[in-house]
């Protein structure tokens, strides 16, 4: 049998650790050929493809980024896109197609595979853990790392100089990794985009956190906004709103604490560096577990479907389920971590 | 009321952890007032305590060990142990108890609330993560870090000198870290005390690596054995079975294996180094988790109980249910992973 | 004899070691007392202090911060500063005087040692590693550390999405972060404030590096400028120049990458990251050799005097040197290690 | 011109850096080829090369270990030796060998240089930074910061088990690791192959440490022995001398340690832990600058060298300094860490 691999969407670290599971396990055990997709949907779109066999994979469990590329293409952008993907299949004689990636990138897998008979198997990563249907994606628990070592880094910057730290962490739509790295890192307010936050009572924090000898760290998802909506962004402090937003939400919500509070306060944006790097060993754990169990899901052609965590064990859903609605932060868990605001 | 907190067995990393969302969410939410005992059991046995409120334990989120102490003390060894904790918590008038530990600690703990009538809240507590009731203990995750970051750093060593590193990393009774440390390590061979393993096979793998270029590490639980028999690790390489035990397994098995490959084999042993130090993010989470369910318990007088991550949720299950026989790795994922051995 | 000591500017890793290395040689081997001013300049000029001694200094090596706070406070701003200082020596019956900083610190030390007879003893402290008269200040290797981190892992990223990676390290006047971390981080292009760069020939390096299959990332000191000088900052890509400076250098060069070459390019500024968290082995070393060394200057009451690293030797130098112009990365170590840039 | 590049001796951090350098800037800045002689001596000795050149050295800053393999060969200790190098040379159209290693190695690049004829410029690496004439050598910042971060691990441990912990590192003939790491970590005690120690000594200082309430940690160099003689290793606590040396120095002396005093003691052997993994910032920026300057040497044929790192500046010292006795840890260094012990 020959498989297809590719990885979709935005990189995050552990793709390579689930590509060498997949080929490691269908090559030993199942005697299968692997073909690397380059690009994400952009490879079986326009045929490109890289070498894949157990050299290609070796030494890549540590590494980060993607030995197969990715990037963003839609193919059902375009009318002829699943069409052309089942040629492109055919012509390498492919019986099967592991989809490594998030929302967007198994969404489409949903879809070719319910919709356009393409046989998509599909893994769940983002480093936003939002994905519906799984306890954890792959990549979360490094990026949850990295924010964690830089809000342990800024606490000591705070007390010295008794200064507001805002730390802008990534999640669009869905915080994880705010309360994670917020709760781990010992922050004293965690905003996320599940619920709109009201600068008044960040500022109250703010200030009870100096009365308690303690400079606050403050953490924010970058999908944040205030009570005031998302125009409010664009506004200068103390100025009028509607304006064209310059900035982060990380960047404004400090204008406002200095405008509010007339403490010093400083923002680091921490971007790029949450979805590069080594995987964390439960990174490299979970990735591992799951492209063991997605081979052998191809090679029962149980197609349509994708690899889960639950509890501890992976588990197979359908991949419908990944395209839904962001699996977001439950209101009970940021009201039972609210005790450590302010 | 008045809330007694207790850190017993072995130390690591996320006890103060626990202890810190203990009283955070004890005194803010419940108005609690809190007495930490010293050392364990010892300390309600003999009456020793550590004042324990929101400063003590303002800053020790990421710090390792434990402010409480701790020892392996069993007050049930003595007759009147249990009347004397009885006795101590009616002295510092101490309405419910809460005992952060492994299996001895809340076998105690599930005895003393069973059979005398203490008020005991369980967390459970082990790097070895072999707790029945929970699907992870605090310090595991922080363990295994500890281990994958040597492991890392050998397979350099191993491959400039061509030499086969036996790592030996903590399992008594049950391959937890080492299952998750040498996968997400990229081990060759993984052994742990759930299956007697066979020398010759282990030769094998490590000289089928050396024909494939590559250097092996071989992680070995401490409590893994020979399918010879415990006996074997007394043995000299091609000497005489019976002799007294002079070194762990992982040296016993590195002489081995260069009596019967030829290969050079070295031995690290990790051993304290994956109980120290600041707990990982994981770890910080869940701890605090626990910790904020643990007081919940106590404050609804839900004794008897052990707090225990199901999936995402942190629940309650009886504390018997940690007496019970260790919790070790199942045949089927051990098999699993066999797919990277050799 | 009572000994003052202060830590002023900005904090950086490593003054707290500082701190205790001279408490600690202080009382034990010369009998002596201290007193910690509070905040920098600020506390001999306010009279505010801090209580000093082994007790407080235990736990505090792998502490970053600074547990006497710091401030940019600057006493010879006022006219009555320095006498005020001399009357809090007076009142507090301090003999000498140890100023942990860098060059306004420093500064200040060696005008009231010189001008106004306080007896003044300097440690040189700054990330930034640009005082002049000691081979290396405290604080830069754990700087630098934080930044090749950051630039380790985002090498995969930039090669995974290929795109330009722009990462802002510290650096106003000397690119030693720069030059340090780019070359062990293996940046293609480094920037530093010494040299103008020209833009055209930063987008050149970044095209031939893309044709050489690997993506680039570019290292640039915040405070480098382009060739056409400071104003050029504050236009927007394509645009008209002398605009209000809305970003930092970074990101501007970000935008005029991708404005010329078409390739994508992002911005990671690490801004406070590299100042905070705990001192790496280095810095530790160097601080407690420091601090030992300055309260023997200050037992031989050899004031006016700044320890220095020289080779491997702890050394003397004036005061008056380390207020001098910044020391700045040599034109030929630069040219040294442009063979890396492309 | 043709240049050869060997790796010798035991591996360590930042080997793969130098050759990247030499590399790079040798095609780039000279256009030189290469050649890469495998395993140390071995590989001119019986004429094994691996391919050298842009494309093999990609992305190897960061790596640990050697992609030229090493070994222990001695050619001089066969009669044919160094004809065989020569001839080996000649038949490649070599130049100029660049020889990267520690006292072995580099000693018998300079009898092969000074000797016979064969131009050898050297490189000086050993994690225990013992080679005469530079102030540093590759790989011992790396060693220092992974013994540091055991020792960060295991305080936690000692304190929470009033437990002495003692760690073995690194250093047969000097205890630059053990004094670096010692002090770097909070060390109570720090032992060098220098200075033998007085046992009953070492028991005052751990007990004096167990009543300031802090537990101590007892950091040995491998190479230290106690006054009364290499051969009382051999002994069992309280037992008779001259038996069989059965463990490290390490062991042994936390055996006397729990004898003496009735405390109990564990130990850390830290071993090939400190040779593995990616080389720190420290390390790839002292490899590289000694790869761009040994090239430099070679390209001006100023044989019988070897670079040398002289306060900030990189310098050429002949290769026969290196191979005399090793530079030692200076008595006044010894004592002026003294202050910390206790």
């Amino acid at each position: 049998m020959r498989v297809g691999v590719l990885t979709g969407g935005r990189d995050c670290p552990g793709l390579n650790a689930v590509v060498r599971a997949v080929v490691r396990k269908g090559v030993q055990v199942y005697g299968h050929e692997f073909v690397g997709f380059r690009d994400g949907w952009r490879g079986p779109l326009e045929g490109e493809t890289v070498p894949l066999d157990i050299r290609a994979v070796r030494g890549t469990l540590p590494r980060g980024g993607t030995i197969l590329g990715s990037s963003r293409t839609d193919p059902l952008a375009r009318e002829d896109g699943a069409g052309r993907i089942r040629d492109t299949l055919a012509q390498f004689g492919v019986e099967g197609l592991i989809a490594i990636g998030g929302r967007d990138t198994l969404g489409t897998a949903a879809r070719l595979a319910d919709e356009h008979g393409v046989p998509c198997v599909g893994v769940p990563k983002t480093i936003d853990n939002d994905l519906p249907g799984t306890d954890r994606t792959i990549g979360f628990d490094t990026a949850v790392g990295v924010a964690v070592e830089a809000i342990d880094r800024l606490h000591t910057t705070a007390e010295s100089h008794k200064r507001v730290l805002v730390v802008e962490v990534m999640g669009g739509e869905a915080g994880w990794i705010a309360v994670h790295s917020g709760l781990a890192g010992g922050a004293n307010v965690i905003l996320v985009p599940e619920q709109p936050f009201d600068v008044d009572q960040v500022c109250g924090w703010v200030t009870s956190r100096f009365q308690a000898t303690y400079s606050p760290i403050v953490v924010v998802a970058d999908g944040a906004v205030p009570k005031e909506g998302e125009a409010a962004l664009g506004r200068t402090p103390g100025g009028t709103p509607g304006q064209v937003r310059l900035s982060g939400v990380g960047e404004w919500l400090a204008r406002e604490i200095e405008h509010r509070t007339g403490k010093e306060a400083r923002t680091t944006v921490l971007g790029h560096l949450q979805r590069g790097g080594s995987p964390s060993p439960a990174d490299r754990w979970l990735a591992t577990r799951f492209g063991l169990h997605a081979i052998d899901a191809v090679h029962e052609r149980d197609f349509g479907t994708m690899v889960a965590l639950h509890g501890t064990d992976i588990v197979r859903v359908p991949l419908r389920e990944a395209t839904g609605r962001p699996r977001t932060v439950d209101p009970r868990l940021y009201e039972e971590i609210g005790v450590f605001f302010g």
